[in-house]
């Protein structure tokens, strides 16, 4: 197997350690914007040395971001490139016509590491539903933001003091907006119900609330029913065919599977019709764990897998108005609230009646408009 | 694929019908001695009809315990054709001879449901040992011990209890004593070894302390120090190269992943150099999640997986004397506990001082002579 690795940051090195000291597998080039002078016998900043190489029949793609990502994978599966990719950006957004396209050219693409990062979620999913039918994906997706509930949760931390702290570790980047709204986990939890489902959802905008605007006596307020507040993303194929898919806080009783799901760790549990449940927990993101799954991504390939990826053509959305549950709400200005929520007091905030997800979430918009600052959390 | 299925008890009869339903297979005998009306066209007892039918690529064994299983497992093997077990006892026992006989004549040996059942555990193993390298496995591998444990825990039920409720609702067997002894964990993490490390554990006895003896008063003691009991399987590998390997009862934190493992649910847990720790969640047991494995491992065959499970040929043997814990031990009669493990008193027990596994588990067996019943577990 003749590799061209494109991108080496923080999971390209990885790769490139891991595929030269663990595997036979050849890297020929590596495709990276900065000097190495460690590679500089394989590097190139051409895409089309790459292309032009009939030699090269796999890419790994962790460069990450959308552009120009996405051509250099486009480009590759054209010429019947075999494609490892870590991109949920991408992958999610391209999914049916990335997918069609390796198809249509007898090219695999594999993309085991963009959702669970060192758990091999996807995978065991593919092989689950082989002949099982899938009903219900929940998971913690997010280990940014695992971290710091974790740590607001478990050692009475502020939220800024917890995101200061995982941006040390480096956990979370600079700008972590994208893990703090839920916008990871969401672009995770949609491949995982395009793969789960058969389909490739085609929504606008996916459904998220994020932890942003939390505070420690939200965290107090769940403690003192027995609970924690975890980010859940949550796909779930109703009896009526229909796909409901959304990411938002919840807070899980203390003896919850996913309570103690400690620090950066995520967890990803499928209720199916055959198994009943099965769950996977490990390292959902970092250097060696998420090149671990892109380098047995490459073996799997060289095995001869090829296309496990399908769907059906119609077009399919995800709609979020079947859903009910209880909400915790916490707001300055309650007057958004319909009254037919029937809301409770509790401590210094709020427990609804059943409500529809997507009413919920609608609700939250409105109740955060004019510079107020209202957290909201799932009761399940 | 054509296939025998051997045996059409509880596993059997879920796999005939996974495959019927939801694959392209094709049975085309079932083997067992009582008659099954549905399945009268196909059915024999005489195991030559399918070993002398060239059509038949497959056989499924799903008889269980150790005769006719293994004599069968082994001339289908010798004939060339793939098996796929659930047998954890005739995998165990004959490990390096079934794998060889597998290999000697180009057959598929794969037996995932023998260890975690409806979990994927093995595979995944496998997967990730292509490229990382296996520290130490723990596991809640029995489901039953599971199931009396927690119903103990978090339910304050009584031993007797607690398995007549797991015996009712067919989780345990007339006769439990392989899961309550620890001898059923201790098969699986056997044979989990062996793929996690390329071994064939050879000792002639393992090391196993069960849960027979356990008593309210230990659970209101453990409960007393924030904790919870469970039967842990655990195996590692030292810097050394020595293999430790052995079932306890251990007290683990309240907030340890492993003690909200509830019901009949298993939990393994696989620390690795690269991944760090991924773990796996479902039904270790049971028809259809067993099934479902047993299917998979077919449907893995088909698609051409051969021969994974491979072993260093030097005579390799499992020790637990540099596994040093401390141990919770309540004895009617103390006399037997060496002074050097500088006990202390816990509430109407004893907490030990640092002392070897192998140590700990002899002393075990000293104490509960003459009639005496006492109850050890590692406090971690």
């Amino acid at each position: 197997m003749k590799i061209a690795l494109l991108g080496f940051g923080t999971v390209g090195y990885g790769v490139y350690e891991l595929i030269t000291e663990k595997t036979d597998m050849q890297i020929k080039y590596v495709l990276d914007l900065c000097t190495h002078p460690e590679i500089s016998a394989i590097s190139t900043t051409d895409i089309n040395d790459i292309l032009n190489d009939k030699d090269v029949d796999t890419v790994i793609e962790v460069i990450g971001r959308e552009h120009p990502a996405f051509e250099y994978i486009e480009a590759s599966l054209q010429k019947g490139k075999n494609v490892v990719t870590a991109n949920k950006l991408v992958v999610c957004k391209h999914y049916d016509y990335l997918t069609s396209l390796a198809a249509k050219n007898g090219a695999a693409l594999r993309f085991t590491a963009a959702a669970g990062g060192g758990i091999p979620w996807l995978v065991n999913l593919e092989r689950l539903k082989r002949i099982d039918s899938v009903k219900e994906i929940n998971g913690i997706l997010n280990g940014t933001t695992n971290f710091i509930l974790d740590k607001m949760c478990r050692e009475k931390e502020e939220f800024g003091d917890a995101l200061s702290m995982a941006q040390k570790l480096g956990y979370a980047e600079a700008d972590p907006s994208s893990d703090i709204d839920g916008l990871d986990a969401l672009r995770k939890i949609v491949l995982s119900a395009n793969v789960a489902f058969d389909v490739s959802l085609k929504n606008e905008e996916f459904d998220s609330v994020g932890i942003g605007n939390i505070d420690k006596q939200d965290i107090d307020n769940a403690a003192a029913d027995s609970r924690v507040c975890r980010l859940l993303a949550r796909a779930k194929k109703g009896d009526d065919g229909k796909i409901s898919l959304f990411v938002e806080p919840v807070f899980v009783k203390n003896d919850s599977p996913f309570s103690n799901v400690e620090l950066n760790f995520n967890r990803i549990e499928v209720l199916s019709g055959i198994n009943g449940v099965t769950a996977f927990f490990g390292y959902g993101a970092g250097r060696y764990p998420t090149a671990q799954t892109v380098v047995n991504d490459c073996i799997d390939v060289s095995l001869g897998v090829k296309r496990p990826y399908t769907f059906k053509t119609d077009k399919c959305f995800a709609e979020n108005s079947s859903v009910k549950q209880k909400y915790y709400v916490r707001a300055n200005d309650i007057t958004a609230l319909p009254k037919h929520l029937n809301i409770t007091e509790y401590k210094n905030a709020y427990i609804t009646d059943y409500v529809s997800v997507s009413e919920m979430h609608k609700i939250y918009k409105e109740l955060n408009k004019n510079g107020n600052k209202c957290f909201i959390a799932a009761v399940i």
